[in-house]
């Protein structure tokens, strides 16, 4: 928890908050604060900044705040095929933590069915773990979530409204491009598309590619979706930042 | 699974192995493997080659196999903060499969100590999410696993005996150097320290900076640990594979 996310309603007109559970118990147990001790803190929705501990137990915390620093957006967005449940949450709280904005769920060829129907579906469990990927992060703003439960249907017709980044990339363990070779513009946002366990069909990786999508492999063998989500955005994003040296 | 991974006591004279429980099943429901059909396979601690299916049921697998290459060796090395028992045997696992050779778990100060009492602790428990890393990296090695108790006797008295690779980084968020302006050495070895998620003490850097290790910082956060150990390695391997290229 690298930042005490507070809920728009648990702020009063003078900026103070009285919280209780998971993030008091943190606060207190994990994070060992004290009265009078500073937190990053910060509004879901809204601004960044501080509070200053007032009161604390294991179950109760008091915090004036001032958040007066707006959170910066984020641009990059994934496009996700619906893993196994467990796996889904913990890769929508890894998604939060790297910083992506928006987050596109759908359905491909070898996606179960029967994670469709799964309470990782539902909106209010995804959330909770998208704010442990927010206080992760340091960010106030909850990334989108849009699912589309059919991959055609997503492509052809749906993909050029979601105004995605131009800089689009697929993960296919048998692509001729490794990621070594690529190169980013500075700063500029990205889309990364990640397949089932078993990978896109050839089919499905030919459809992003006729949206843009280039395809990449990061290694000798295919990864898990869950390693291959963090390991794809550390080199993407190392390789933005080198965007700007002189090579 | 990218590996039939057999052991050695399972295969006979002729080269024929018959496999029972999770490796069966996963074959018949996940890969929805074909009598006839060649799967990847190796022997733990063995070779690599190819397993052609002759019986298949849920529950059980007959094949013939023809195991005619070694498995390279893995150089690559994770040093690692002992982590809470789910997150520890999920990175095992990980680590495996991104190809690490040796995983040195240690003791460092922010370390919860009840940790160290887990079952996760235990060689055999820690073998099986291991397996299932090398079944992912289409590997037969298993990495080995050394545990140091105490942080200050293993960088002082062992650390130089364990000839790690001398590319040597430790992820510290508050690092000045990034990870985007490194330079690696070509199909060179490389050792990581990853600390527990509230991070190494700035003393105990110093001491892994005294045995060559360079602090780096992969983001404009700290990570957990697990999506670190990912992020990192990807960011690494990357920057060894363009270490042949032209810049």
């Amino acid at each position: 928890m690298n930042l005490l996310l507070l809920h728009p309603g648990e702020i009063d007109g003078a900026g103070r908050a009285r919280i209780t559970g998971r993030r008091a118990h943190h606060a207190h147990g994990v994070l060992r604060a004290q009265v009078g001790q500073e937190l990053a803190a910060g509004e879901l929705g809204g601004r960044l900044g501080r509070a200053t501990i007032e009161n604390i137990s294991p179950d109760e915390l008091t915090v004036q705040t001032v958040l007066d620093r707006p959170c910066p957006p984020a641009a990059d967005a994934l496009l996700l095929a619906v893993p196994r449940p467990k796996v889904l949450l913990r890769m929508l709280a890894h998604a939060a933590a790297l910083g992506f904005g928006r987050i596109v769920l759908f359905r491909s060829w070898r996606t179960e069915k029967s994670h469709l129907a799964s309470t990782a579906m539902a909106p209010e469990t995804q959330r909770e773990h998208l704010l442990l990927g927010l206080e992760q992060a340091g960010r106030t703003l909850l990334p989108t979530i849009d699912y589309f439960p059919l991959f055609k249907p997503m492509v052809e017709d749906s993909l050029d409204q979601l105004e995605l980044p131009t800089q689009r990339f697929v993960a296919h363990p048998t692509a001729s491009v490794p990621t070594s070779v690529l190169q980013l513009a500075a700063k500029a946002p990205f889309a990364l598309a990640l397949g089932p366990d078993g990978g896109f069909l050839p089919y499905e990786v030919d459809q992003l590619r006729a949206h843009g999508f280039c395809a990449v492999q990061c290694g000798p063998h295919a990864l898990r979706t869950e390693s291959a989500l963090s390991v794809l955005w550390g080199q993407l994003d190392l390789l933005r930042a080198r965007g700007s040296l002189p090579e």
